[in-house]
């Protein structure tokens, strides 16, 4: 059982087995191009100041991590973040940014292809006044197809609701009113096979 | 007179002096963090099919530019783009991405700051069916205040407009109906003290 942990004074990750008491640090990378696709260790990842079972998550990187989205706006609409918790896009060091861009690219493409969608929306809400309520930064990906929303302006309306929700229903975390855990699991089980 | 020009073969840009005809390559950095501040030779840009006056450039890197708005949504609505001309994120490199996004989170930053804002809006219309309608990458970056639009989604609404009416603006370049060229080159020579 590993839960990994921030160390406030550093830009290190590192995990704090429970089970043996021992703190090993996660080497730093300094090239974003040194990407590892095993970072599967952890069986839990915060976001916020909320626990994101593992199962949600589909691929992960030293720096970044991309899950399954608890309210999907469309097919294959998710979440990357940043490992280390912070609010804030300007507050990522280069390599997290680097990274979380990098993985956010891949994992684009990727569900873009497995979705048969033809464009991507990326966007961060970065702070409250753009509309970020989880105050840990989030790059939401969605695949678009010709004819997804009537207008195409109509995917951010819907993702500010979303947004909205998805801090209400992470709130009440244990109620998971709209998708249950193993839905979930099976979508990010279908998502890990892409990478 | 400096003109950018494209190789179509590889990823290094290169510059074409129309004076002495003489090619020089750039040097491609091979990381993210040796970014240049001073790569202003150029006197136009390329934003797809379009010739951005060096004028409306407020910062550039060896592989990013950022450039003030012809419609801004919000005073601070700038665009931040490869020097490279491709259509899809995906089609960037692993250093043209980075670099993009670390160009993107300094000059968020610096706008923030600078417009007294507290929050920004980050998002990449990632092809047609996402809004896209210039076929070059670009992020739009919107510094954001409380109240700055009645409902949050708004901006997004009139994002799609702004896109569209950019489109039609660039078609028809030599009209600048919105924004002289001289505001234009008001508001970069203000940005460009900033970094």
């Amino acid at each position: 059982m590993l839960k990994h942990k921030l160390t406030p004074l550093s830009n290190f990750l590192q995990f704090h087995s429970k089970a043996s008491n021992h703190l090993f640090p996660l080497a730093r990378i300094s090239s974003s191009s040194s990407h590892s696709q095993s970072k599967m260790e952890a069986t839990s990842y915060m976001f916020g100041p909320y626990k994101i079972d593992k199962k949600e998550v589909f691929y992960s990187t030293d720096f970044s991590y991309a899950l399954v989205n608890l309210r999907p706006l469309l097919p294959g609409h998710v979440l990357v973040c940043p490992r280390r918790e912070v609010q804030r896009f300007a507050e990522l060091t280069t390599d997290e940014t680097s990274d979380l861009w990098i993985t956010a690219q891949k994992v684009g493409k990727q569900l873009e292809s497995y979705h048969k969608a033809s464009s991507l929306t990326f966007t961060i809400q970065d702070g409250p006044q753009a509309g970020q309520t989880v105050p840990h930064v989030h790059i939401h990906i969605i695949p678009r197809k010709s004819g997804d929303f009537e207008k195409n302006d109509e995917i951010y309306d819907a993702l500010d609701v979303k947004e909205k929700e998805m801090k209400q229903s992470l709130d009440l975390d244990k109620e998971r009113k709209d998708r249950s855990i193993e839905e979930m699991a099976d979508e990010a089980d279908e998502y890990r096979k892409l990478f």
